[in-house]
């Protein structure tokens, strides 16, 4: 059974992602489907980056991914269908697979993308503003019984790519920022441990608040401390144990966070 | 694989859905089932009958939907099943199916429906306050298992319907209502594109604000305008782009809309 | 097919759950997967224990339910798997089954523990923050093909148990407390109708408040009226009918509950 996900800044309150998964259905009834999320941030095209492309590796090769965040929709942006590794991707081009394509680029492996132009795999009547049931949904469908990215779409040869601000090289460190924010309220860096400094030691800093060292984890500090750590997805980033960093420090996704390399500080780090 | 979706107000905290989940199951482990929503607002029966007759053409012949927004759960409202287009749909008889009820009358389709009166495909004990878990989610599973409705029930003949508010003509257009907000905060009305009037612009009025004509879009418009459109659901809805319509117009579900037919105005629809 | 429930406190943002869903449809791509819930308040180990005991006896024998409340991820608690009553539990030994296994106490049944502790079920990574993804999903999925406990753990003697808070007597009745409170607002407590008195009357007193009587159901009642009932899970609640309880009283998860036998009181429930 191919397995098709979904991401989707839709909320889960009004049946959008039903619908999707209604169609889904009629057309390919032995999918297993897959919610990854559909709590992005409403328009908020690179936090669905950044989650589609921190959950993708966990699934086997000929996952299907639709994922849909699309402040776009019904204008002149492109819908498209990407294969990297073994995944199909489908979705609006409008920089969400940037991250996928990096690590392609990064890793030698080829991308092959399409613009989605063949009607005949969509639904027969398509919204001006739901793109998600009534283009994607249905070529992912239609890509799941077999039918190659060749049949579905025309080769697309540059898809569009957020710009992303990558860590900034300082005198002492490295200057990034808060790419995301979990439910926990845990704040995730672009920073990850290839930023860290070797036999230095390092101090986070984040809304004026120093943090020494990097954590192995939260369970060997105190209800309340504040630490960094390297998180599950390999991102450097800041928690408060058994509280919510964003709420007690009061930062937002884009907040810069400075990584300072010390020889002085101790290395309580791995 | 038998489709059986889900529409609740049980949110997804506690539970509950889980439960009928397990249920479902345990009497029929082939179904495939789909969450339309759990978030229906707590015992609002009309924004559950408006999210369910949304989704449900998307979902295909066979499907069975269990839909419990049921604030008369224990007293003498009847348990029931119907049987429209193809399609089966369980739950209380407070109303909850009047819009596809309606649907069916105007297109001639018939509707078979009945009381569930028998308890031998209930759980052996049914609460007071749980009938989604104890009666309608077990009829679904043996629905889906090939019994007939004529099986679980006795033909009922006047379902409960809604008295719902439909749009007034007035002297200049229509006065209408938002019927509910989608999770974008798009104030979604109970006015259509018959409402238009052919070759004459339209001004949509809400909440004191004027918006002309009917956009196609989202996206052509700048972030944070004011625009109406014909949602992808075929509604005409007020919305904000990229931004929330119901945070910055302060509208809730049940403010009256006015659409003004105005001979003057550009027509700036298709 | 193998069922698999997921029950954590990870939310719904991020695609934690998804990636648990990747990781277990890799290993095992027929077994079906069902969310009991994602929203246990974040570390409130004592929560997902009740709602994991209230959820489980609704799914089938073979079950596999995996759980992850863990603030303890990354220290020395030890990851465990746990078999009661034909069904398997896999999460952190840290309390979360408390409720499951004195159930089985209760009911004479045997529980068979065992300790985690074979990598060669895990996934190859292990992250020290997100067990529920690296450990307990892989493991449960090699569970659902097949493997026996003892394959995947040794033998453990005294799981961890939490010190839950049992009803006290007093001399007029029982106190007791809010164990959870749903998404209604109504208020689930650790009384339950053993602690009723037979023939005499009851009164609940919560926040100040009295409620004379257990009643059958919502619907008896006028919106806005404050009862007592037994609810679908066994438990002595009090709802506010078509309200919230615990917005209205302001009542938290703890908080006390006095349960008044009367005999002048006239004894409303059954």
């Amino acid at each position: 059974m191919t397995i098709i996900t979904l991401l989707t800044d839709f909320g889960e309150q009004d049946g959008f992602t039903g619908m999707m998964k209604g169609v889904i259905l009629s057309i390919a009834p032995q999918v297993t489907i897959v919610d990854i999320t559909h709590q992005v941030e409403p328009q908020n095209v690179r936090q669905g980056a950044f989650l589609l492309a921190q959950a993708a590796p966990f699934f086997p090769a000929g996952t299907i991914h639709v994922a849909v965040v699309d402040p776009g929709v019904g204008t002149a942006r492109r819908p498209m269908a990407l294969r990297i590794a073994g995944q199909t991707f489908v979705g609006p081009d409008n920089g969400l697979f940037t991250l996928l394509m990096q690590r392609a680029d990064e890793t030698n492996q080829p991308i092959e993308a399409v613009t989605l132009d063949r009607p005949e795999f969509w639904l027969p009547e398509v919204s001006h503003s739901f793109h998600g049931r009534d283009i994607f949904s249905p070529v992912a469908a239609h890509l799941a019984l077999g039918r190659l990215l060749s049949d579905v779409g025309t080769r697309l040869v540059n898809p569009v790519r957020l710009e992303l601000s990558a860590p900034v090289k300082t005198v002492d460190g490295w200057r990034g920022e808060v790419i995301t924010i979990d439910h926990f309220g845990n704040l995730i860096t672009n920073l990850d441990p290839s930023h860290l400094a070797g036999d230095f030691g390092v101090t986070l800093m984040v809304a004026g608040q120093r943090i020494n060292g990097i954590s192995q984890t939260f369970g060997d500090h105190a209800p309340g401390d504040l630490i960094a750590m390297v998180d599950s997805s390999g991102q450097i980033s800041a928690a408060v144990v058994n509280g919510s960093a964003a709420q007690q420090l009061k930062v937002k996704i884009g907040d810069p966070i400075r990584l300072i390399h010390s020889p002085r500080a101790s290395h309580a780090g791995s």
